[in-house]
């Protein structure tokens, strides 16, 4: 009845501790400077309002110093110019760096690190014979792995998923339960994949025939860089007869659909529910934001910031931020405002009949 | 080969027989009035179009008012408004009370009722020893419970769940096939998670280092409170320092998008689709329509309720209700609209000229 | 540890050889006509930038006919019109007929033909022995399946699926991972449902009672017909009193959303991301663009079209292409544009006056 299972999930520990002059030495390249007591016991990362004494926090906004002053963290990261312009006499230490944010991910990385990864195979996991399997792979309850599946080093396949057949799992990749990944695809190394995700189902694509469907086989496959991240219930179609392709770096988050033969550059990071119809090449270095839908066949340039809940519908050819979101209001003021775009053009003729009025009776007066 | 296996979900069973009198005695809060025969043997609940005579149904807007002259439902529910605007002489037993909707979703639970539920253990189902299991837990095939969770009486698990270690179901409360609960997850009481649902994967929490992307452990967790509803493939993710928090009795559809650190108030309704972006704090009694999207870091006061497939931009202060839809027309015509929607700041500028021009003239005429 | 599992997927092979004689013969409904060499041995299928003199390809937009000087593909698939404008002397053979992207899709399918399907019972299925189950049933490793249910012959069930009580699956119907549909749902025959959709799930049904949420039993349940393909990580909820009913033919792409009483027609297309509110009626041959929203209780007539992106607010009565999307834009002309928008009754009062101020005018001048 009862069945003894490994933790399903990496368990956090969070008992290091660690001194303000261990973290800067740890991330020298960060070039951070104490301010204070660098012999500060520290035990955890917290948010100013509710960290204590033995916790390390960071000022991400100039605009919240005032936070500063009452916070009972122990040590406060921030940048030199934050710090230049705070109360004097604050009885508190500071780290100083030119990128405080990425100091305290790195120091909650340091907090939150895993102990050594258990990894042995559950006896409910069903692995292909013909699948080839690095040292150290994790193989949870009910996994299911694939013909000639090659599954790299330190691999962690954690319950209650599915590989497909020829998929290749690079080394350090974090699969949590749930997701299901089709026939030959990849995923690079130190990738996590959440659950629920989708990989490689058949990209949609249909040839009409007087009104029904003809289904076009997806013979593609979707290839996912190093370094991802694939969130919750994300899902990403295999290509029609090449490749979808996500290059190294990319952060996907929750509920994000991309299309077949999508091609995102590397270091993108595409917010939750994002929606990329089929054959749309995004660039290096995109943001999209949240609900954001780019229609299929377009291009967008690398360095493109993309506004929560814009739609694009055509070609972005320059690094910007672009933005197209109808602007929300209390609904009587909206059926007022929508009722007038619905007849933009006659408002535009009404325009043009007041400026020909005028030109007619210039023309009368001189 | 054949593994007898319990219903993987509750039984159904529509075979109880009930008249309005014992209807009315039941709900006696909403103090119904029969009008007509008590005594009817009612076995179910229907629509007014297709009704038979051993069924009761509702009008819930009186402008339907013509289809309670011509179903053959045996009785039908409504407010005391809508029956005294009735034609006189219907033959037929009406129950009036001042919450008819309420009343009928009442009568369709009783109908509805579930068998005792069976629970038992299946034999593929693995529970880690450390977990502390309370009476009458259901655990269906492949589930798999992690360490140290703590699972409440009455609790169902029905098929194919994970739950991390640490997790807590609160009693009663029901899952479906196919859920993944992350480590250190709470749901309270009574609550119910749809199938595909993904509690408590990491939020999307990244320090950007000269274009790459540094990962903030996500070490809050998500904690759920009682008679909470979860739809299908929504995803709720875990805070990054602290919890995302979901109050009682909130109802959430499919499709959802919670991101990290959100607070959602007690009573809301969130309907399929809807995004709201991370450590955004939804009042209580809020009701969020279709693919509504919520920026982060907002604020919606109680009471609001969002149109459908509108974007929250900015922090709602006051209750009301809110809507920012492009409203859809013809491809031809929106072409047009659009394009002159792109350009207002020149038509206002036109605007501005006329007005000059005609100031100018009531000078120059003066 | 490890166990043989047959593929978890079907397995395409592309060693088929075949002539462009021997194409047009076995696609004769198509009236395909060969020009060229009639011979020619062919092995598979590409785009024109990257197919070798062994594959066969299609020009399906005649402004891209120059690629067609440049390819290597063997074959080109056209209309007869784009071959009539290409230049004289090109050394290559054509096929053209009346739809080339449906003779392209079936050659496409002929040479991704699948083996016959391997079909056996996986140990670690669980089949309620009261499930009555047709020849050459495949199921997969931890797949579930409830009381009652009847699956049709050479149904491929993949693995981690769950079917819950009394489903009927018809016969050739292929289910991917991860699908998990609830009691009382029917998928037609040739269907296709890819991983992580759920198909069942309570409709979003509640009354309102002084605040609180009072659950409205789902007691319909979700009808799908013939030939119909359900992406991933799509939704179909159940009806509340009658079923949810998806017509013959239907197409629905990734991370639908489609709410309980829904009816969509036969052979309606529905692209990613789309969510339809309930019992609201989709008619036949509609085309939904990506992420379109279409309120609830509304219809949609035959034959519509909706771009993508768009939101469907009111019946639409009449076939057409529909749009309503907010025009993308630089940011900061957004912001000027948006800060119009929400004061567009301004603009038009100051129209208002400027004509009344003219008329006036007229009037005095007179």
């Amino acid at each position: 009845l009862t069945i003894g299972v490994a933790s399903t999930q990496p368990s956090h520990v969070q008992q290091r501790i660690v001194t303000p002059d261990e973290l800067v030495r740890k991330f020298s390249a960060l070039s951070g400077v104490v301010r204070g007591d660098g012999g500060l016991p520290l035990s955890g990362v917290a948010p100013l309002g509710t960290a204590r004494a033995d916790q390390i926090s960071f000022l991400s906004n100039p605009k919240y110093s005032a936070q500063v002053t009452q916070t009972k963290a122990g040590v406060v990261i921030l940048s030199e110019q934050a710090y230049g312009v705070l109360p004097d006499k604050l009885d508190k230490t500071f780290i100083t760096c030119a990128k405080p944010y990425v100091f305290f991910a790195l120091a909650a990385q340091y907090f939150a690190y895993e102990n050594a990864p258990a990894h042995f195979v559950h006896p409910s996991a069903c692995i292909s014979a013909s699948a080839s399997v690095a040292e150290g792979v994790h193989f949870g309850p009910n996994v299911v792995v694939g013909e000639r599946c090659r599954i790299g080093s330190g691999v962690r396949l954690l319950a209650n998923i599915t590989l497909g057949d020829d998929c290749v799992i690079g080394e350090g990749t974090r699969i949590y339960p749930g997701v299901h990944i089709y026939r030959g695809c990849k995923i690079g190394a130190r990738g996590i994949v959440h659950s629920g995700a989708v990989i490689g189902a058949d990209g949609f694509g249909f040839a009409n025939d007087d009104g029904q469907w003809v289904k076009i086989p997806q013979t593609g496959a979707v290839a996912i860089g190093d370094d991802c991240e694939v969130g919750a219930n994300t899902t990403i179609d295999r290509g029609a007869m090449s490749d979808t392709v996500i290059g190294d770096g990319v952060k996907i988050d929750n509920q994000v659909q991309i299309g077949h033969n999508v091609e995102v550059g590397d270091h993108t990071a595409i917010a939750g529910c994002v929606g990329i119809a089929g054959s749309t090449r995004i660039g290096r270095g995109v943001q999209l934001g949240g609900a954001a839908m780019i229609l299929g066949h377009l291009s967008i340039a690398d360095g493109v910031i993309v506004s929560a809940a814009s739609t694009v519908t055509r070609d972005i050819t320059t690094a910007g931020f672009y933005t197209g979101i109808f602007p929300i209001d209390e609904n009587a003021r909206w059926e007022r405002t929508a009722a007038i775009v619905r007849n933009l053009d006659k408002m535009r003729d009404r325009i043009r009949r007041l400026e020909a009025l005028l030109n007619q009776r210039d023309g009368t007066e001189k």
